[in-house]
């Protein structure tokens, strides 16, 4: 073995190594699972069918979306499941230490809703992922994970607590910042041998494979937008969230019929364009939209993506040698955009005579100061229990339209820095013709293989007698 | 792009505005998600479990239980979740404007409980569309879809509310009757050149794709029983249905053996007629049957289904003409009229002494009338609260089989007048050689996607360079 | 039809019916699901998601991680279900009847705690059908459930009730007993003509599929490990095996590039090791070991993982003749011993001082006995109603170890009759080059059917005009 083969698992070892020891040093139980004189879980507990929802989401959904490659389907599936694993623990660690300083405590806790934090964590990196998949090594995705989470998460820090800009659904601090982070990367990693990687493009079964992943996505997404959420709230996010995917999905039918000459379905945009709707629902999934509202919504965000994939995707790579492999930009990037603009002009057009007691939960600090006379009224009309800043609805409004501005620019930075980064040779950056190819870093036999031709059957079966990929499975051949 | 090629994206787009508008005229938020003075959520949020297993079944179970065919699977999950996401929106309309017109509402309320009565919705038209899999075009479902949806959820009304007949896991409103729909259309839609479709059947890839269908309907149908009941009836839906399912499934691969020559498993067997002991208990999962009632229930099912997988479908082909692409009469059809006459027959030996106040419970139409004695029994020794029509046990099981017979004369009249209105020439109508070949409605690149002969490479390549599908998809090809 | 091939079909219906009667006998609906007053539902049926969890594990989990041998995919996920539903029942009845003699009651009672257990004792059998994958006919299979299940739940009974050794996850008395009474079945039915078996080893679609049962296995472990558990002591578990599984993967992907000479990922150790972190922690998964020492128990389960399936699986094989085809002894067994190890070392460090009122939650007879001053301190500091038999620490770990001792004793010795028994002629054994092939007892088209040199084309078009499996579905052909 040479030096080379050892990076990786030198890399990994070292940071669960370091995992473990922040934890032990740093992390403790939270208050309903710590062993002495622990709260109730009778709350705290019905988080748990959300959490497993999005846990589906992140490694069923995200993993067997990306194996629609007709060669990277072990890289998928797997290497998905390795920077998720990867992120859970960082994240827990990352949104500690930030909450640890911003509150001024020694530990941080561990409880089932940071659990749904680190998941969604995942989401951010598996986004970037999508951006880049294929032309990446799993060393290189490990430190664009550890980059990332900590650039993500002090985004959502300043966005959410220090703007207090609302997005349930992570539309904006998740959707957008990982799709726009991976895109700043996959700019940086470009390099004009793309052209050589015949491996690139689906086959029939990968395509079936990877309709898992997006079913998945697209029936647990009203847990994702709504798993945080409480009361009311949760019950519009979850039907919003319900109708706008219905919504969106008939929109790409049509329009992927429209855009193409033949008239015929195209299988990216079923797989990817019908889940916008969730996406784009994701800022104002909350709010009292109406049904309506949310079925227009994921009409847009059909319309959207379908034409970003058609036109928009080669127009990137070919003008801006921005290479999107999964189109991060038409299924996270634009509806995740458009999920900040809808937020924003909802929360400015909010007011208490159509929002009812909504107004202020969803936005506190819209809650009038003390001692004024508005106070009053809220406590009495809108069960208000404590003062907030009194800010208007249109403020509320900039403030979203500033996070998600912020967002944009901390992903785009934060990616472009990451992708330079992880051209150094040491990152083992993957050449051209050797990109999709699950073979550059798994064991693969050659049978079932398929060819970058189409066929599967002389090429790999001369392969199978060349030197790449003799190494069995000592249990399966030994 | 000829004007044959616009006619489904005008169709979709125009029912998908039309959609919008109704729910915008028509829709309101329920009161547990309204913004202003919202019900509590304490209750209605348990339902979102159940209903979210349910929601697996319709995308997940449904769509993948029918890309067994070799060269129908990008149609059968995606066609799947275009006819679904279609009726979830229509569904609400329908059963919106009914109990407006009942209830002498101007609004219908859009809650979690409707979202379940949707994805139920849905589940009557897909059952349809595997009597016709491979031989309708995604304009012919849609429109078969805006049909059927009226006449089920009529029926459906009819049944449940004008005779009180029960059916707590529907086998009577959906599975029998989107299976005898489904199959008049598909008398309708026959045509001689069946017989030249050679891409029907399956391969050894696609029938473990298939698997994945059939082993989450199986884990799921429990809560498909049991989500709607509540309380000890719940309990029993999902214990009885558990227990039938186990059951049918040991049966079904014993008889799938008995009935082949060389004694082999049948993989269609596996993938359907285990099965056949959900549908069975459908009607009456919730009432007392007993755990051994409930096996019992389930073996039979399971000799049934196998029977007519084996025997009946290729004798309603050859003698009826009707080609049952998925065999759905074996696992919808004839499981459901067993499951109405279990209902009926358990309902006319209901008494209070065995069923206590479950009696009551699941009938509310048996408990006495107000002001006689049998009512203040009731009231005294079953917790009964409102009095009901006094209605007697054999009454009861009358109604349910009343309410078993409406509906087969529904399916079978709407489903026959549906087919000739999908014969129609502007409805896409699929010919022959075309039939069950995803090459029809998607685009398919030549790679991977087996012949009609069983091996997928020389032919796929010739195709490559004929001018059945160059298009290729730009983001991946471009 | 020969009588050979009757065998299956009485036994399996046979066993249907001696099921049925057996419920009708000795079965009753527990409380919360009987008709005449029931119980209240409110906090049963919080065990139903956790149920669910553990029933997609058990169905599609196992089922599919089965599915990497090439042409043995049919017989993976359907004898899978088969043989699960028949256990379901069995376990019922023999749990039944060992609480019916133990407690002295007349009847068995029927609710969801025991759905959970019948599908635990499933997974117990399927363990052990990985072991002897491709090698047992269905008929053995059944039969091997039929004595295994007897075994293991007296096995069961004995470690929990007679000497209090807490299992919460069952890493014991499942994945160690199903693993080792597995390898004794294989070893008993070991012949030297697994050489001839050319149809071992995967494809690189089949390696897919099994991802599917690994992901959702990953995804709902902290379910199986904390669904049967209550209050902190059932966060602690969720929050213990999602940390352990994530540490676990990390190391597993460090661990397989180290151990390949290509310094290339094995999908064997992708498939199975990233898993072990559940198995590891489940006998202490709820008990305060820090997330720190969940995570470093879940690292360390990985580096068992995988050198077991580098270096050990083929050793057992060339040595011993022990052929585990799945490797459960990596995945269940050795991780089920350090688990049971685990369990017994953190028992033996357990007080009061650090364990809080978990101590006697998780060990109610380290409770000081009745009318000791001890027992007034636990009453006063710990919210201990209940007195216990004042076991000391130690005395709770010896009994940990007992029980693992004892299981891996009863596994052994009750696999290795059990296997004895399967030798038979009379049970279908299969033969060596029929090994792995589902052709044995499956109708299997030719097309798409994997060669054994890899490629699956000319091959299976010879096949077809052979003798071998010409016979046709008569649904898909006729």
């Amino acid at each position: 073995m040479d030096w080379r083969r050892l990076k990786f698992p030198i890399f990994a070892i070292g940071a669960q190594v370091a995992f473990l020891i922040l934890f032990g040093v740093l992390g403790e139980y939270g208050d309903d699972s710590k062993p002495i004189h622990p709260g109730t879980s009778e709350g705290s507990l019905k988080l748990y069918p959300y959490f497993q929802d999005v846990h589906v989401m992140i490694f069923v959904g995200f993993g067997f979306l990306m194996t629609f490659l007709k060669r990277y389907g072990f890289s998928a599936v797997s290497v998905n499941l390795l920077v998720a694993a990867f992120v859970l623990q960082w994240a827990f660690i990352v949104r500690g230490i930030i909450h640890m300083v911003a509150m001024g405590h020694v530990k941080f806790a561990i409880y089932l809703g940071e659990m749904l934090s680190a998941d969604f964590a995942a989401a951010t990196v598996l986004i970037s992922f999508g951006a880049v998949l294929g032309k990446a090594s799993p060393l290189q995705l490990l430190i664009m994970a550890l980059v990332e989470v900590v650039f993500a998460q002090i985004n959502e820090f300043i966005g959410l607590y220090m703007f207090s800009a609302q997005d349930v659904g992570e539309s904006m601090y998740i959707h957008a910042f990982g799709a726009y982070f991976g895109l700043a990367v996959a700019r940086m990693l470009y390099n004009e041998k793309h052209e050589e990687a015949k491996s690139e493009g689906s086959v029939y079964q990968s395509d079936i494979f990877s309709m898992i992943g997006t079913i998945f996505l697209w029936l647990f997404w009203p847990s994702f937008n709504g798993g945080a959420a409480a009361g009311d709230e949760q019950q519009r996010a979850l039907i919003n969230t319900y109708l706008s995917l219905a919504a969106c999905t008939i929109i790409t039918f049509a329009m992927s019929q429209l855009v193409d000459k033949r008239g015929k379905f195209n299988m990216v945009h079923v797989q990817n364009a019908t889940l916008a709707g969730g996406v784009a629902l994701g800022t104002s999934a909350n709010m009292p939209l109406q049904p309506w509202g949310a079925m227009l919504v994921g009409c847009i965000a059909g319309v959207i993506s379908v034409l970003g994939y058609q036109y928009l995707t080669p127009l990137l790579k070919a003008k801006l040698k921005i290479h999107d492999t999964c189109g991060v930009n038409n299924l996270h990037g634009m509806p995740g955009i458009l999920a900040g603009v809808v937020g924003a002009v909802a929360a400015a057009m909010a007011k208490p005579e159509t929002w009812g007691e909504s107004l202020y939960e969803v936005f506190p600090l819209m809650v009038p100061m003390a001692n004024t006379t508005e106070f009053e009224t809220a406590v009495d009309l809108y069960d208000v229990t404590r003062p907030g800043s009194g800010r208007s609805a249109i403020i509320q409004g900039g403030y979203q339209m500033l996070a998600l501005v912020l967002t944009l620019v901390i992903a785009v930075v934060g990616g472009a820095i990451t992708g330079l980064l992880l051209r150094l040779n040491c990152c083992d950056n993957v050449q051209g013709g050797r990109m999709f190819d699950d073979r550059e870093f798994f064991i693969v036999e050659g049978q079932g293989y398929p060819d970058v031709e189409g066929h599967d059957h002389d090429v790999t079966l001369r392969e199978r007698h060349g030197d790449n990929d003799t190494t069995k499975t000592p249990m399966l051949e030994g």
